[in-house]
């Protein structure tokens, strides 16, 4: 059993910017030479997050909308008025969403739905660049 | 160290159906063998999440209702506008749970509590049959 | 490649408590001797969650607002209703954010951001002992 680590990097706009990270994962789990075993991702960061989804510009909106409902960008946000970043609001969306993904490698292949794609979301009210941790561990 | 992997199969109705995948991951694990390590959970496919309740109808209720707050089904989705397949919200929501799960395996037990179940939440708009994947790992 | 197993234990108040895990969680990956590898963190129960965070009172005041919104403690919930305890709020914040985390370990290091610190939210309606498993795998 053994661990390969890599380092994703996305540059990101402001306002929940949505990246797709699979073609860069899938890369990594081919480079690794592991067949079988699992993919960690992990965003380190306090406003950012992963999850999957269709990257279909469509849905990509609707859960853009979603996400302003639950922690709306034009609240009083009580990180703004201690430390005036204004993104207060960033903080809250990667909490709820969550920074770290876990996905399967059998016989070679990551076991993700034909419409399903891994996501950085990043929240911050500012461009970014982000390093995503990847770690493929198995044999 | 050894992987195990099985799929886990079930048949879903329509409409945020949650599923108790419980019984069937104890199973999973008796059967690999393993006593230390861990479990890992994974739902391909892009309209269904995973996670942890007390599976007892009332809470199950409570949460859908929660999950019908969040991204309510009557909205007007951009994902239904342009592919017309009226399950936007169904995307939505299996984005913002999220599709993995990890639970410590120690001494051959699941470190599940007492009144916590894994779930399968299926928010598709039409009846499925899912595979959800399974890894136990460990020795 | 060796794991190794312990459990954090954390007293928590009534209502939404948000606990700093994280010098408990890099103390026990310093004592594991392990390099190279993932931790996992688990928290056993139904009314308990897991993310991450920048640990700074006025971001957990707006966390707990957000939650607030999504699952609002003063609605009629059906498992209260079943069986009186007064807390089907907190099941469904915690099935929400989820009871799982991975968090990858190289060369000695927990790959957090600057400000993420790993947080316990305790959704439950009175003070609990709660006990956290960790599991660090690698070599």
């Amino acid at each position: 059993m053994t661990i390969k680590v890599s380092h994703l990097t996305s540059k990101t706009t402001q306002g929940t910017d949505i990246i797709d990270l699979t073609p860069q994962v899938i890369n990594e789990v081919h480079a690794s030479d592991i067949f079988n075993g699992g993919v960690t991702l992990f965003v380190p960061g306090s406003t950012a997050a992963l999850t999957t989804i269709e990257y279909e510009s469509g849905v990509l909106q609707d859960l853009k909308d979603a996400i302003e409902r639950m922690a709306p960008q034009d609240l009083a946000y009580e990180h703004d008025r201690r430390w005036g970043d204004g993104n207060g609001y960033s903080h809250v969306r990667a909490a709820l969403v969550g920074p770290s993904l876990q996905i399967p490698l059998v016989e070679g292949a990551l076991l993700l739905g034909t419409w399903q794609q891994v996501v950085l979301i990043d929240f911050d009210n500012r461009p970014r660049t982000r390093k995503i941790v990847m770690q493929v561990q198995g044999e």
